[in-house]
């Protein structure tokens, strides 16, 4: 449904025209949108239409973000038409620029960054590794998505290379803490929502205005150093083990493009309080697929998850927090019930005491040198595939 | 040591000179230095004297903040020069303002917000209050300076009114949560750091570089929800008990003004790792004051905290994250040994079971219309004191 030429395996299909921060050589980076393997370049083309699109000349995806719904609605009809009408051809294609010829940059300038915990099977997977005496889930865990602030300053974007974290950490046994890299560095599959309209504050935001304030989705990988944070959480939660760098992908799926794999929210027992209830709870029928180096290692599924965004965003703003442009909350890692579902090495190789087969050989955490690369697919009921891209980083080694 | 007419109990006599942000009327919010109960209009004062001054005329103190080291000692010097030598008078009187004439701002755009647990006093008594029947201190506690992300969007200038959060907790041997309006609405005294220079990601700050990165201080009193922290906090750290609002005061006062009042930092026993240790850690001889409406209830002590700043900064880092312009640090609640000396009204009334007395009334925690104002003043060994000026509050009822 569009004149533009698209491989058949490519994630941007006509209907997703996902936007990102792209840059040219030496020239400003600038807003885009992804078809197929090309990026429209935004700017430029608005201007020719005589169309008010200075929001598509900014460094950032915030000015963008900021209009809102109504803005977010129309920039996506006006992109719509211009891909699957064959007579816009003449107009658009002097701005067809091929992603090979482009840098992608982090795609918005993170305002604050929560993390959620939002997954049952990871819940309880880290429950039993951290907590082996103990029930997996904490009483809350059904009542609220337990959530956390993470770093907004270290949400880098994909391809930035990762230096190994160093910090304190206690070996078994040990009676005092050691200072050294980490030896036990982890990913955490996650699902970011990006918030693009701004809430009151002492205003929560009620669960029905889910889309008014969030625009839409990137793939997050949440690195963390598990020694760091086993010695570190107690009683204030996790710090520098996660600190040093979170991923994120650089083209952002709009709700209206996911909306056609949403899938119903699994039941919830303890039934939740009104504030967390609806009808319309969804989840999306995203599949993501971790490669560790070459080797395809997990395949997490969202629709699994247990607290749906709708819910994590009315529990965050509940007690009157705002939201602002540019915030980013995940879902925390995904992971489903079987060994091949996991979201984390951590849960991947059970402590590291299961260790994974990679390139050949027995691995259970990162290893410098190692590369990450998580992508992930929403499917749709009509069998349209709606790719989210890829995130990607690789390990340095620690800094002496 | 002035010509400009000062209060013998002025928080901010010639050798202080706090900058903030403050607005006339209509006019565009720009930054100023307080003296007395004035405040010096730097933006056009420094057009009048051809010096290059466009940072002063910023909405925020970040541009300034920006600049770095160098830059903040030569303002300091050129306003130490303008506010000592009587010559100065005629160009500078023009430029004076009466505090009460303006209306100050949040003084800096807060990119990350990190909060400290730096007071032995205040862990242990937090430790014996939330589990009564275990060690006080977490076994990390001596050997780290444990801290966590809050929420720095909701960082509010000084006078914001507080709406009282409301949320999730659970009563006493109830099943299951409640949802309402917070019953245990609380403070916490705090100094914030304001960091000025951005650090580079991957590589830490040394603990010999604090003062290259951090320009000064602000009161910080960082608002609490006993009940809904006590219900989310595990196992990821507090959220909702604490996001809905953190006030910070309108002046930050910078590390040179308070230099004068740095005090040896007490012993650390187990000694700390190398990267936390160093000959030169200070704390400062702070003195809070706590008015919860007219009763001053308690004066904590900044000079016992545990852990220095310099410590702070350096763990904050030692993973490679990396601080930007307008982060802020806050110390976590500071107590000292006294019950009078208690930095939170959970610790002033032992957990509510002994109420403090306010205005003749026995009180636990905040009730709707009550105000809390903190204060902070810095000894200095010849007798000068510098102001830190105040951080206030009014609680507003839950929306419903």
């Amino acid at each position: 449904m569009t004149w533009i030429e698209i491989a058949e395996n490519s994630p941007f299909g006509p209907e997703n025209l996902p936007l990102g921060i792209f840059r040219v050589g030496d020239e400003e980076p600038r807003m885009g949108a992804a078809i197929g393997d090309q990026v429209i370049d935004l700017a430029p083309l608005a201007s020719a239409q005589m169309l008010d699109g200075s929001q598509f000349a900014e460094p950032s995806l915030n000015a963008f973000l900021a209009l809102g719904r109504p803005a977010w609605h129309a920039t996506r009809e006006w992109l719509l038409e211009l891909v699957r009408n064959e007579n816009e051809r003449d107009s658009v294609e002097p701005y067809l620029i091929p992603q090979s010829a482009v840098t992608m940059q982090l795609p918005f300038e993170v305002s604050d960054y929560v993390d959620f915990y939002a997954s049952e099977h990871h819940a309880t997977n880290v429950g039993r590794l951290f907590r082996p005496d103990a029930e997996p889930l904490l009483p809350n865990w059904k009542h609220l998505p337990v959530g956390y602030h993470g770093r907004a300053g270290t949400v880098v974007a994909s391809g930035t290379d990762i230096v190994r974290p160093s910090g304190q950490w206690k070996a078994p046994g040990a009676d005092a803490p050691t200072y050294g890299p980490s030896q036990r560095l982890d990913i955490e599959v996650e699902l970011g929502y990006v918030v693009g309209s701004p809430s009151i504050l002492g205003r929560p935001v009620p669960i029905t205005d889910f889309k008014e304030h969030v625009y839409g989705v990137v793939l997050v990988n949440d690195w963390s150093a598990r020694d760091l944070q086993a010695w570190e959480y107690v009683p204030l939660g996790p710090f520098l083990g996660k600190s040093f760098a979170t991923s994120i992908s650089p083209w952002v799926v709009s709700l209206d493009a996911l909306e056609a794999s949403a899938v119903r929210l699994g039941k919830q027992e303890p039934p939740v309080l009104p504030y967390l209830a609806g009808e319309e709870l969804t989840n999306f029928d995203i599949t993501f697929e971790v490669y560790w180096n070459s080797a395809l290692v997990s395949s997490p599924p969202y629709r699994e998850m247990y607290w749906s965004p709708a819910q994590m965003l009315a529990h965050l703003t509940v007690n009157g927090a705002s939201v602002r442009t540019g915030d980013l909350f995940a879902s925390g890692t995904v992971s489903g019930g079987e060994k091949d579902q996991r979201g984390s090495f951590l849960e991947l190789s059970w402590g590291g005491r299961e260790p994974v087969t990679v390139d050949g050989e027995p691995r259970t955490f990162l290893e410098d040198g190692d590369e990450v690369t998580i992508t992930g697919w929403a499917a749709t009921p009509d069998g349209t595939k709606i790719g989210l891209g890829s995130v990607t980083g690789r390990i340095l080694p620690a800094v002496s």
